[in-house]
């Protein structure tokens, strides 16, 4: 396939579920399960589809590490099991990993929480000419701080810091960071993968009931899950409150695995899209230095 | 003299030169030979009154220690010569190093271009419970780099993003960035150490005819004083630009080094003691298990 028709066609599968405009934004508007109609018999097609899309995303990033201008942050959140690692093990396997670096944020350590919420990232955002990935970001802060509110107490925050507005601030520090970021030739883009809670119980028991899987599975995910709708609540209010044109949310359907790495696969493609990027143009004086080493080589 | 009397005088010193309100602010309302009508005779009774105040700001430090929750980060930017490193030496020597760190920042490293240009200050702010200094910082994006504009090629910035709106951009960014420290804890406080041309002469003779003064001397600081009105315009641009309430600049006279150290230090104290620092309080807990270590060593 040419790469402008592999352009075209993941802008039609990303447009959907891209949110620039949070106002509008509402969580129930999108279904977990969709597939833009394609069926369990489209599956090969779409797999094929993705191996190409990757290949154009290999040559895309080739081209960013050569320029050596942009960077491209990728964020994703979601749920457990709605299956973040294997969406990034799928879609960015086929890249070169010297141009990308994955970031994977747990539970905050002390040192990290002697500082300001956004520390541990920022020094962690990519380099130019990079892709860099968080899986799990800052956005924790509206997501399971604000789904368990103890979790503040922790963060040693001095006491009159923390408001009825501390939610409200942290989305327009946030908001800020990655307008300054989109400045300074950091592109954001970021990702909701969006399962049902169905499909989650699932999965739960698939790690439970098979041996191999068992390691992926913790107690603690089960008593979250008893936190579902607060959960959704806080995506929903996180994705209103950041979701911007220079740094949109992806709401990904998580529900089917081959179709969330379509997904994801396309509106990445679609980021690097936009920059129109190209290998860096060769001067006069670079044209003169190699055709006198290649003087030089045939001398010898 | 009694902690209160201190903290007063302090505040007496350090108002003057306290900018909160960019809008207003011109630098020529701004002597750098100001001494706040005290003369040479009372350098005595100054130096003083400097040491008495260290010993305050080394147990008010000594609480945000304990109390683990609040960071100072002080940012000092200069004309070459203006007394930054004496200032740093005289006023912060006093102080428990453990909870003070100093960073210098020179010419960015390769590594530091690559990246957003907050990013190598921002890994380096201050823990809770310390007080960080930076000398020269991300200010000088607004001051050496919009003198000599050129270095903003260096940045590898794409080029689309190099516009007229860049040093709006610039400080719309840092204001949000210093807003956000303080509502994470950590309070801002700017000194633009004011010497005058004439000062800097001397001082740079000193420096070249003076044999032990000789390292502090190249040939480049004689350069950048033929850029003289092009920095001045552009401190007065930052300051107007990023003097806020929660991060004012304070414009210290630097003609005379006594008196600079006086009103530097005096503005750490006000700082300070702006937090309403104490020592943590021991709950019931906490006694009863003072009182059983109390007891079973005199057990022993």
């Amino acid at each position: 396939m040419k790469t402008s028709k592999i352009i075209k066609t993941a802008r039609k599968f990303a447009k959907p579920f891209r949110v620039t405009d949070g106002k509008k934004f509402r969580l129930r508007d999108y279904d977990p399960g969709d597939t833009l109609n394609l069926t369990d018999e489209d599956k090969p097609r779409a797999k094929e589809a993705l191996a190409t899309g990757i290949q154009a995303l290999a040559e895309l990033q080739d081209k960013l590490y050569a320029q050596d201008q942009w960077a491209v942050l990728l964020i994703f959140q979601a749920m457990d099991a709605a299956g973040k690692d294997g969406a990034i093990k799928h879609v960015m396997s086929g890249i070169n990993p010297q141009g990308c670096e994955v970031h994977s944020f747990k539970a905050p350590t002390t040192e990290e929480l002697d500082h300001d919420f956004l520390w541990r990232c920022s020094k962690r955002a990519p380099e130019r000419g990079r892709i860099g990935i968080f899986n799990r970001s800052y956005y924790e802060e509206t997501l399971v701080v604000r789904v368990h509110p103890e979790i503040l107490k922790k963060q040693k925050l001095p006491r009159e810091l923390i408001t009825k507005r501390l939610w409200d601030e942290r989305y327009q520090d946030i908001r800020a960071f990655e307008r300054y970021l989109g400045r300074n030739g950091v592109i954001v883009r970021k990702f909701f993968l969006n399962v049902s809670k169905e499909e989650q119980k699932r999965r739960f028991l698939a790690r439970i009931d098979t041996p191999e899987k068992n390691w992926k599975f913790s107690a603690a995910d089960a008593h979250e899950r008893g936190f579902w709708d607060d959960y959704q609540r806080a995506y929903e209010d996180t994705i209103r409150q950041t979701a911007t044109e220079e740094a949109p949310w992806y709401v990904v359907p998580a529900d089917n695995k081959w179709f969330t790495r379509v997904i994801v696969a396309a509106a990445v493609i679609e980021a690097l899209d936009s920059l129109g990027l190209s290998y860096p143009e060769v001067g006069e004086d670079k044209l003169e230095e190699l055709a006198a080493a290649r003087a030089e080589l045939m001398a010898e």
